[in-house]
């Protein structure tokens, strides 16, 4: 079996954030599995087979790859963000774990990239300063006390918190509890940061506090940001505050 | 005041994992700032000046750059990985808030880079597949104290940690404290990796469990990932194991 395989994260979006890793993995492919809206990203190349699904069956899609790979293919599965981080590479390896014995030789690698939440705190300041956590509030996979625990106990020890999936047509009311479970914890005046579609030319970035955010300016494309009782808030005259969290906690006052 | 300044994060060390945004930041610059084995990393070029510093003085590091950028030039900070992540870019922000009024005023662009966190896992699998946090051990900017509540929390929630400065020459006994506190939680059998120096020639990457990890391994180059309950360990026959966290918790058995 001389098949590889290839996780590769494009970044959030614009090509100056996609790393030259990235891109020679995915014009090095003879075959690209993903998401169709991420596929659409990747210029086409002569010969290159293109293998489109659909957003939900991602461990078939994994599957499929894998076998492309165990038949001497050089595939590359393209994810968004980092595809480490709520993305494929752990479908992936789900599959191999509950798969054919001889997918366990394929040559894997992972090809790292600039994960959403990295690119939204580049564009807000740097509210990931200090001790943070990622959390996908999606509960299709997993329990929402479960969510619910990791939120509460991040927030209560001093953990800067980026919310992955906050919310979709199909999860509209999720937001608000955690919303409401935070307030219970958190200081009215911490700084909270909606970012969508950053870097696209729709991104918007809307910097409030966790009293005044407003559940549904969330959707399947934000990412939010929850400070911790350390973060600050600068102030400028035409231009949108920055946020920060300092490495140090002398200025801890929550 | 026209000057820029740009806090520009070069990835793990490979330069095929610095992203063509950051690549441009450095040569569009006409002065250079930061810690020598950073800068030692950026190619020269004709005109441009470089100030490099210890990798102690940081807030100087930064009120240096920001004064430049106030005098009309237009500067690169350099940080390792992301800048926003126990880096530089926090240290600017605070240097802002504490300086000048009209350094509010300065455009300050933060350039995403590939964090080690990112990088690491990436050669591990998909360790961080699931919920997950970041933690700086060092304690010279902050008490043991909160580091060990953080810590403590974050493991008992369910969270895979990634623990950034685990250990140096001057904190030698706080990753096994760290140790110590987390195998009064978490299984024996939790896969622990040290990664270090990671995309370098003297990559080294040991997989291992918590109760078999030894406090000595880690050192000023080491990134520590610590699984949650859920994190799993596929066996291959010829190569390191690989390690993920399922999207689902429905396997979560602790």
């Amino acid at each position: 079996m001389s098949g590889t395989l290839a996780i590769v994260g494009l970044g959030p979006g614009a090509p100056e954030l996609q790393t030259p890793q990235a891109t020679a993995a995915l014009q090095s492919a003879t075959d690209l599995v993903g998401y169709g809206s991420y596929l659409a990203r990747v210029p086409s190349r002569p010969g290159q087979a293109r293998h489109t699904s659909g957003n939900g069956d991602e461990l078939q899609r994994a599957r499929h790859a894998l076998a492309l790979a165990a038949a001497g293919r050089r595939v590359a599965v393209v994810s968004s963000g980092d595809p480490g981080v709520f993305a494929m590479a752990s479908t992936v390896f789900q599959a191999i774990e509950s798969g054919e014995t001889e997918w366990r030789e394929i040559a894997v690698e992972v090809v790292p990239g600039i994960s959403a939440m990295f690119a939204a705190a580049a564009r807000i300041g740097a509210p990931l300063g200090h001790d943070f956590c990622a959390i996908s509030l999606s509960d299709n996979l997993q329990p929402w006390d479960d969510v619910l625990r990791r939120l509460t106990a991040a927030a209560g020890a001093g953990f800067v918190i980026a919310l992955y999936n906050p919310a979709s047509r199909a999860r509209p009311t999720q937001f608000a509890a955690a919303l409401k479970a935070l307030r219970g914890i958190l200081p009215a005046t911490t700084p909270l940061a909606f970012a969508s579609a950053v870097g696209s030319a729709e991104e918007r970035i809307d910097i409030v506090t966790l009293a005044a955010a407003d559940p549904a300016r969330a959707d399947m494309r934000t990412l939010v940001l929850i400070g911790s009782p350390a973060t600050r808030r600068i102030e400028r005259r035409h231009a949108r505050p920055w946020l920060y969290t300092p490495r140090q906690s002398e200025d801890v006052s929550p």
